[in-house]
């Protein structure tokens, strides 16, 4: 039997499990003392639903779990598909259907966490997991700035409350760009493939995405225009005079609340090469980068056609996620230290001793975590070995606890 | 596309995520505070670990992932097995896996918790869920009976602290029923397929076990000595003259200091019935049945020879698994309110003054739960719907609280 875990999924050893429980209840703390409420949703979605979701590239990586028993037979002999389920590959359609399902008995707006496993079939690759854990949080019901401006400062808040440094957050409005895009000759049709080269301006440079716009067969002298445009930093008043001007307004006044709220302890951005994967995106969309570490921390955006996928009418949605893998792996890998963490101590016991000791423990479990092991024949080697297990201290029935040093 | 979640599954409102985190909070501070560690493994399996797990009839129950891509195309050519992984039908194999990949890096005997979602195909039915959550705690590297004897001394602690009401721990030992059987004329080969209508003595008594050993066709000599013994209950001396009484005498410690342990708050009775479903039990068995609701709410056992299937070499191990939806549901029918719980009030604020709305917000976030909303046209109708999703009360920018009543 294979003893580890399948490719691109981790086991967590205590420490690890510990940092992560620390980490999700922190960022849980901070939503719902903001008045968020968590919700749940099962990690398996109906096939169609997935399907249907707009999830862009996501959907290539969705695992499919199989039918089973007759349904399967019945498959297998009419060449019918195979599967009828799969694992969610975000948590946003999750919520969309959780809306459309239960809509009646929400208060609205509804203000959603939601903090749970999704799967991706992803290539293993370094940072590139298949089971990953995500923490979101959603607003269902505004088409308000307003709320954009609530989801930012609730995530920096959970970002700035766990020590991972400084960070950036970049906004955009996909139709600003969109907009830019038609008005120097860009199709209508053509414009999801232009943003994705123009998404690589960061990796590539101006030339190399005029280089890939041209390869890719658009209009020369579009291309053109949008290199002398791209040429240097397009800023919001540009934005505003060359594209869509009341996307532009909507995003400053997004940016001057959220500067206000920053008090400078974290940056604010407009970033018109913004688009971020995700297909179901119809307006702003928006970022966080940590300043010490590559590629993005959260992302979000507003999705106002996917609910109504669903209910049949429009809904505008908007959220933000915690890439909690990321964060994780950066506080992991320096060696991060939970704060105030409780004292964890071994009572040491005989067999014929147990009841005493579970007694004893409990006395102790007041101001200590209580570990109780059998008395081992090699008792200095095992205490060495509780040491190197960070344990504070030990002590034996009568329970005078020793410090390990 | 379809709003109900998938068969078999629940979405949780944000009344009943937040009962289930408060449960799963309880327990797992327990199962800390009693100096066990919280692992995680994933949700998904290799295929063939699970095949060869001894899961009993889970196996039949498993959800299987399909193949991808090129590998795919190839099984569909040649016939072989479609899928490569599935979903865990129990927390048990995980964590046995987990030990055999990590054993180096843990300190032995190694104390888990784990919680997490499990997977089973049940033909839904009421109290039947198709994704439902485990709590689990196991030791690994212990054979002593004082091992059961914290294990049952935990679970019983977690229980308590739930307020589900009174409880009986069940106890016995699959090698005494089985010696028993053997003593009185079944053959080893039958002993599975008697213990399965022994099991149900609780729903035929003891004349349709009869009957149904009858209808199975074992010898009618075996048939008539056991219908003798079962025809009393049958004591722990009864057993230890009649079968293993090493088992017994290893069942009676457990008991006696359990007993002791338990102070009268919960019951601990020896049941010679009780078998439990999985394959890979090899010694003690234990249930905890709720006295108001019918069913056992946590089950374990010894599994002896799972974790040899991984590592080669013969490992002991003994785990005690809450059901944790039972709880839940218990509770949650219950209309159970979460003590001391945090109050929730509503901030109602105009659009152009979001950024005061947010500072007065956090100004009040050290006392309440705080939800910002944009201040409805209908307010009196708005302040009913906060009553009924029983906020406190709400306020408007200036921070002054008025309580809803």
């Amino acid at each position: 039997m294979k003893k580890t875990p399948v490719r691109g999924t981790n086991d967590f050893l205590p420490e690890e499990a510990r940092l992560r429980d620390y980490l999700q209840n922190k960022i849980l703390e901070t939503y719902i003392s903001g008045g968020y409420e968590r919700i749940m949703t099962p990690a398996i979605e109906d096939a169609e639903n997935l399907d249907k979701s707009d999830g862009g590239d996501n959907l290539n990586l969705v695992f499919n779990i199989m039918k089973r028993g007759d349904k399967l037979e019945k498959a297998m002999k009419s060449g019918a598909k195979l599967y009828d389920m799969g694992l969610r590959y975000d948590l946003t359609l999750p919520l969309s259907r959780y809306y459309a399902n239960n809509r009646e008995k929400l208060l609205m707006p509804a203000k959603c966490i939601q903090i749970g496993s999704v799967y991706r079939a992803e290539r293993p690759q370094k940072g590139r997991l298949r089971e990953f854990t995500q923490c979101d949080i959603d607003v269902i019901g505004s088409s308000s700035y307003t709320t954009e401006v609530e989801l930012i400062y609730l995530t920096a808040k959970a970002l700035l409350s766990l020590d991972i440094g400084g960070f950036t957050v970049r906004i955009n409005d996909r139709r600003i760009l969109r907009s830019m895009l038609m008005n120097i000759g860009f199709d209508e049709d053509s414009l999801d493939s232009v943003c994705v080269s123009f998404d690589k301006l960061d990796k590539l440079g101006a030339d190399g995405v005029r280089d890939e716009l041209i390869e890719k067969g658009f209009p020369g002298e579009a291309i053109e225009k949008f290199a002398r445009l791209t040429a240097n930093p397009i800023t919001l008043d540009d934005a505003a005079l060359t594209a869509d001007p009341d996307a532009a307004e909507n995003v400053r006044k997004i940016i001057a609340a959220s500067e206000e709220l920053a008090e400078g302890k974290y940056k604010i951005e407009f970033d018109i090469s913004l688009v971020r994967g995700q297909g179901y995106y119809t307006g702003t969309v928006f970022e966080i980068i940590s300043e010490k570490f590559s590629g993005a921390i959260a992302g979000g955006g507003r999705y106002d056609n996917l609910i109504g996928k669903f209910t049949g009418e429009k809904v505008s949605a908007v959220g933000f996620s915690i890439g909690f893998e990321r964060i994780f792996a950066i506080l992991n890998g320096a060696g991060y230290k939970i704060p105030n963490a409780k004292r964890h101590i071994a009572l040491l016991y005989n067999p014929d001793e147990i009841a005493d000791a579970v007694r004893q423990a409990e006395r102790l479990r007041g101001g200590y975590d209580v570990t109780l092991y059998e008395k081992p024949k090699k008792l200095s080697r095992y205490l060495d070995r509780l040491k190197e297990k960070e344990y504070y201290g030990f002590c034996f029935t009568d329970g005078d606890i020793k410090e390990l040093r």
